[in-house]
């Protein structure tokens, strides 16, 4: 399904204004706002309690146990990007630690999503360095085959191809293809809009049940109640 | 199994007081003082480390995807209560966030016990409205199928009965029926009575070995020492 | 496989300046040091973030649900161990609470690993008590069967023989042979002496690939950029 | 949440004429006929392929590695009756094998359901004694600590009375209340009626889209054919 | 990340004759023949031992809990297709069944691969229609949501794009481009004629050591033997 | 914690006569006859039902995704011997098929036991090669990194020594350490005895109850029957 060794220089990439405003709304809104869609599984945790990232895909093909191809993508990193690592298997080894995240901090890197397992996750608490990964451990890598740079992956069960935007926050990850990037963060703006007259309605005391009109489908659907 | 499609909307409640009064103990000695029953399964985690919540149960009954009958069971909540949130299968889908806690929270809820998702973490730790769930995600739900409110339900592998004292902490969920609430408070003051007596003797050098008399019990079941 | 109700008094313990050296490093560089082995299995995670352990071990044999012999193992801590607990069938109750921790902590413990639960968390991460395990739960345990103190134990996929040096940090717990540990401390030393030059070019633009010298084997393997 | 160290004797069963009747639908037409209730979680399996029972549930409640109840709930087995066994904590091991199934099958037994392992697989299948579990272990268990027995009990995720119906094949699971069973059984009539109806149109080349009439509402909901 | 509510008509499917000739060689060697991609996540298992598959992917996007669009995409089945059909999160429920099965048969369905659960297995099994899931659960589903059909998906980790050759067995699920479906069945036909050869001299008594020529560079890499 | 790029020759088998006798008695009498120690966890299943073997351990020590050290154990398996693979970390990669099992078995292996995947499982079991592995999965693996072969390995939780015996059927896979193979066998061969007895005594309708004498204790413990 992959193409193997290849490193795309030339991506396009979505807008880095769009991403950031993406960014503003979390992973929840951003979902909502494509109807839905568009989030990697849930077992993505970040690293630490309050990691926030939002970019633009540079994605890597990586193998199990190998993280040689995490110093290849490092070179096509632009300030802005977040690097979205797939594996060809299931492996939790701890690809990145910190040596690498300096190298991505130096060019620019927002953040890492990997579908693998991740170390040093005390100093790149510290560096402030925030990661999304399946698994936290200790065991290294070794740098032997060849994967790709740039190619379409399916990381943590979605799709991402490379200039999607990325948002990822406490509750998960979210890819934005970069040709609707605009009409998603248009479409989040809106919602949140409704979201805070609906948080002060609520936290007057007003009920779901009649902010959302719902009593009348609901008995009609026949929900009955019983004193 | 179920009963579906009903609101029942009085219930007996344990009493505040006793209810109260077990969430000083906490999980361990509560569920200890229950002849060890009463838990919750152990991947029922909080949102936040140092959540705390003690309250009586108000259940609900959720479709997977669904969230629709948690507007149902927020009129439902008065002060003291905890929601107790089951769903007819397995599903990681984040059921409720910032909204929904804004409401719960007008309500006078302690908290929320959800056998699924929950989603915008990062706003209900801010809020200090503490959750414990099966997961963290960003993935929305829809308001279609009826459930049920306050009709016995299993969560997370223990039956809750509308009305019953739920006690949460770092270590978990436990219930307690009403009708032996008064009993195991007081037979959790006992245990936590002892235990303080229990600490300070541990503290000073006293070894569990000799405070338990467990020496000879284990010399007779044939415990060997080897220099 | 085990030998069962037996108690080693005399075991030879690793060099406690070996070992608060291997503190020093960390778990992935240390791991690194071993060509890579040693490591248990990556669902052994802290209990609270930041906790950090080096000690030598002692061993416990623990059967499901009963935690009995851990107040046996408690008598055969000196300053500067860390307990390792192996449990003969998979099992996730909380073995270990606040008033073993007292004891352990009386005796100079310095942590605990434990391939099951434990419970207390917020008491443990108040004392300071750093415990590594596979879940938390606040399930109690009995005191009625025999293990075994240390004798050799499989403890979450890895072999720990008593005496053996323990290494516990964010990243995950490893074990170094008493024998080797002088050995491994030593090849510990260069790696991260190695690793702070290598941080300083990297935080300074140079990429992994020249630093590594990677270009050339990785053209070699075939690996084309595309523009 | 759970009586310990009771044995209910007279238990209201089921009538087992309706619980064989129940037994010809299969578990997915008895779960529709009841409104998609009932199932125990899909991690219960049978031991061998195309294993079937159908009968009246006496419940035991075991602890972990413990499996001294069985034989106090073999007792009470009556011919047509099918053992569900709910244990406190989780656990893999095996309780129960060929001598177990010697005495249950001598007591008329219908089956085993139990929410732990199972061990002896082989002598079961050529016995012919189905059982579905969520492990396969040889581990043994000790007979040390009470539990009770037809007592409600939550397996696999479900609430079980003693007396209710429960039907097993290939598919899983389902739970029938006693009070239930009767109409049950007659909408799991109705249902298969229809369905075989069904299944001669399908045959023929109808298709479910026109079956069901589904054209008209997919279109209202905007499902739209691209050439 | 999905476009949501289309049905797209005409897809280009691979050859059908080099759909079954790819068939002939096994999930194993054509997923080798590919540079070692392709395959879906190994938690997808066939229902029924020695269960065999190839065809054509008719793609279908399901939501968690509704398999109304299974009927839309049966009628775009046509005779040597393979329904490939993704959820957009993770549900074990029981989408298929028989009578979905006796109409895809009747379209002339190959079979089913879901990344969800199937039920009826014992019908399934005895209509010898092949289904690969990752799950087998009674529980029903609804008919409410809109999904797609013949837009590429993800499924088990896998992106399946409509046309693409799907090849199942024992060993599991592969998907082969179409464009590139030739030049893959010619390349897992010289692997076969070589692995022919190699099986009979290792019958033989031949060592692999020997046969791959692996001594030499063993050697290099330090492998020592020690007597 | 292991020794890297060695093959120990020269291993002290078990005696294979004894090795045999442990085979006639399964995997749950044996593990029982050692105190209920010495079983592999139970995610270790068979590729087939009904698969059993019984031999003496020859250990080869791989790293994921890399089956190359399977080649070097091959030339070290003598007639009698059961392989048992362990690997450096988690990994599903089917790391043996019908090529390697053909090899295995002209050098008189009795089957294998790997903490991985394995893949040709129809090949396999066409060719009634037992194999009990932890995944079954059509990806391939390479040859490019030392491990070991004949050194103590942890596979599935277990310790086995080389040359120890390893019993293997339905219910699970059981080590018994070659310096008391003799003596587990005499007691397995005892427990047997007593099994038949109490077989007989079960069939005809005598309750374990009265059987093992529990009646008392029960009563003791506290056991109430109520009607």
């Amino acid at each position: 399904m992959y193409e193997l060794g290849v490193v795309y220089r030339n991506i396009r990439r979505a807008d880095s204004d769009v991403a950031a405003r993406l960014g503003t709304f979390g992973t929840a809104t951003v979902h909502e706002a494509m109807g839905r869609t568009g989030l990697l599984k849930p077992y993505m945790r970040p690293i630490y309690a309050g990691a926030q990232a939002a970019g633009t895909a540079v994605t890597v093909l990586l193998h199990p146990g190998d993280n040689g191809m995490l110093h290849v993508v490092a070179e096509q990193i632009r300030p802005g990007d977040i690097d979205v690592a797939a594996v060809t298997a299931d492996c939790t080894d701890g690809y990145f630690g910190d040596l690498l995240a300096t190298s991505f901090k130096a060019r620019g890197a927002q953040g890492l999503v990997i579908d693998g397992g991740v170390r040093d996750v005390r100093d790149l608490t510290a560096m402030g360095f925030p990661v999304w990964s399946k698994a936290i451990s200790a065991k290294g890598t070794i740098k032997a085959t060849l994967g790709s740079v740039n190619i379409p992956v399916v990381c943590a069960g979605a799709l991402v191809n490379p200039g999607d935007v990325v948002i990822a926050d406490d509750d998960g990850v979210v890819v934005v293809p970069a040709a609707t990037a605009q009409q998603v963060a248009d479409a989040a703006r809106k919602r949140e809009d409704l979201e805070t007259e609906k948080r002060a309605k609520l936290a007057a005391g007003v009920l779901g049940l009649d902010m959302y009109q719902m009593r009348e489908p609901l008995a009609k659907a026949g929900l009955r109640y019983i004193d």
